[in-house]
């Protein structure tokens, strides 16, 4: 039996089984000791009530003669589908189809499944710092070469620093596929429309697919930061759309997302024809997955009735005031934090050019508060430290507080 | 953008895929006719009682703060793999740890992702006819060669047919891996103990993989043939074993699953050195995948208490009766039947030789009974048709009564 040596020779684990690793020595090691997580980007507030009572409901149907399902319609239930439409798109003035939305299992899933639409050589091009599942499932798949010096030998990383700030700088080279997450994981920033347009045109201009990561954008506090990429003319040619319901309305253990594939987006086969993302996507998930749970989807549908929708944004409100919390304890400290206003992440640089890493361990083991290290998502994020809103708000504050006064003992 | 152009030459669309269109088209051109499904193997049963109100009660704790949960463990948790381990292997005499055993959202997508961990290049074998899936899958990775006049070049096929009484002959080139499905999907037939282990042999001999599909194995009536490949000795070292709960607990539209892959499983890397396929596994699904929705691991685990045992028990026995009426109602003639005694399908001959998409149009538009066309899953299963147990014992009969007359008219 030959393995894919690609996969054996990944670099370490991945990013948030390493945390919890470490955080899991430190507690075996240290007993009632008082920890506040603020690494992991995982909800804290329960599912809210209607939408508990619709997953509910539609569990114990279940278990009844006529509610009973059994395999759903591939791509998802169209109750949902056209929710989605109904709900996320149409408002913006975005048609799409039922049959361009895909609903699955997770952004995670998706944003990791569809390199496989890709040709083995695709380049591919993704901001640094990144969120790691775009780079390891490519890496995976073989498609960028060698691992050496913390860099990928086919890989093109787009900066996005306080430098620049965080708006990445097109790449002179053509590349196949870009990976774009806004609201941005690890950083928490944005771009406004005309930023996005930029990126949009020089993708149409070089055949370049877009993966847009939009997981965050129930974070979005206004109208001048899109929350679709199908805002900006002529997207629809170039992008597919991963969202989630898991920030947006608690689903991280609940299991729902959605990826929207417009028909027009096209890739070309070796001899120049092109051909229809989605019909491609249609074929390798009509032979790969067999759908998402009925009553999954009931609630995901849920999180769209106006009970749904108003109990949503009491929690996004909420994390927001989290954000609050962080950005205004690290404001005017050499930490310059960033993010956090339209999104659940607060990025900030390490005191006194520390590691990511050992700031990690600084913090872990004096104040016991645990973050995430900028490194772990690329060289791009070095001196780098996020923090999520995702705590509650006691524990945020108190973890600020905590966090300065460890500081101040540097 | 290059797109895979393995996807994009797939031939024709998934098999069920292709049912459902020809069905629904006939469907639409005849309001009112009453269609009896036993096309494609989706259960009819509710789930059971107890089970049922686990999943609800698990759902609505999802509402509270007490019972909230965000992202689950990396492989499932503890609860249900231990609970899977206590009642699945320990009383066979298997050993097996909790990390050996990953929970998923169906067989589909593990049997489907398996092929990941495998060498671009690596020689694939599959019994002949076969459950599409594993085709497909390693076809869209490109490990297949071309498919011209119905043969994948480069894909090695064990005809399993009446003639030699569905035990496949081992291949005499080595291949890297071989999938088994037992019971058999689509005959319904098994292989005993004897049969199994000359298999196990052959593998260790050569360093064959066998991808172990036991999705079927609640429906194993005696101890005679074995519910896990673990029972053969040798197997740990070769094999991994995709299960579900689709079919032994009505599950399809639940979606749990779990795949169990030993530590002593090994593979080989280019320079020879051997690799566990348990920590690429481990490593590949921890960057692709973030388990399965807690409400339904609770469900799932409800399967194995005392109530939910016999629930699912009297279930499974319905269904056997159903294959019983099929297995005697065609005994005796040409269609000369196989499985439907530890399998929820039995298989057929078609009547004249026709060819099975013949047979299946035929049935569809003269008694409206819809059943899976031989052919749809390879070569191998020319002239033949498989029925599924899994609709009502009236319209298993009817359906029974329906297809003879039909037959009788030929």
């Amino acid at each position: 039996m030959q393995v894919n040596p690609y996969i054996a020779q990944m670099p370490a684990g991945y990013l948030f089984s390493e945390i919890a690793a470490r955080v899991s020595d430190y507690e075996g090691k240290n007993p009632g000791k008082s920890l506040i997580r603020m690494g992991i980007g995982d909800v804290t507030r329960p599912l809210s009530p209607s939408i508990a009572k619709a997953f509910s409901q539609a569990a114990l149907d279940m278990g009844t003669e006529a509610g009973f399902k059994g395999y759903g319609p591939d791509g998802g239930y169209l109750f949902l589908r056209e929710a989605i439409i109904r709900n996320d798109y149409q408002p913006r003035g975005i048609h799409l189809d039922p049959d361009e939305v895909f609903v699955s299992d997770g952004a995670k899933s998706d944003s990791s499944s569809i390199q496989e639409l890709f040709s083995d050589d695709a380049l591919i091009a993704v901001t640094d710092p990144v969120y790691p599942v775009y780079v390891d499932s490519n890496a995976m798949a073989g498609r960028l070469g060698v691992y050496e010096n913390g860099r990928w030998s086919r890989l093109v990383t787009l900066k996005v620093t306080h430098d620049n700030h965080f708006v990445p700088q097109l790449p002179r080279e053509r590349v196949d596929a870009l990976y774009l997450c806004l609201p941005n994981n690890p950083t928490g920033t944005v771009l406004n429309r005309a930023q996005l347009k930029t990126i949009v045109d020089w993708a149409r201009e070089n055949e370049t697919l877009i993966i847009y990561d939009a997981a965050y954008k129930a974070f979005i506090s206004n109208d001048e930061i899109p929350s679709s990429i199908y805002e900006v003319e002529g997207a629809k040619e170039v992008a597919v759309e991963c969202c989630s319901f898991s920030k947006t309305a608690g689903f991280t253990g609940t299991r729902c997302a959605y990826t929207v594939i417009p028909k027009e987006v096209k890739g070309r086969m070796p001899n120049g024809e092109k051909v229809s993302l989605n019909a491609l996507w249609k074929r390798r998930t009509g032979s790969k997955f067999n759908g998402v749970s009925y009553p999954v989807q009931v609630a995901a549908a849920a999180t769209y009735t106006e009970e749904g929708k108003k109990e949503i944004r009491e929690t996004i409100d909420y994390y927001r005031a989290n954000a609050r919390v962080l950005l205004d304890a690290f404001s005017g400290t050499e930490c310059d934090p960033v993010g956090g206003v339209h999104a659940p992440y607060v990025w900030l640089k390490t005191p006194k050019g520390m590691s990511g890493w050992d700031f990690f361990d600084f913090l872990l083991k004096t104040v016991q508060v645990v973050g995430t290290p900028g490194e772990g998502f690329g060289e791009g994020g070095n001196n780098c430290f996020r923090l999520t809103a995702f705590s509650t708000l006691e524990k945020t504050k108190e973890a600020a507080q905590r966090v300065k006064d460890a500081m101040s003992r540097l």
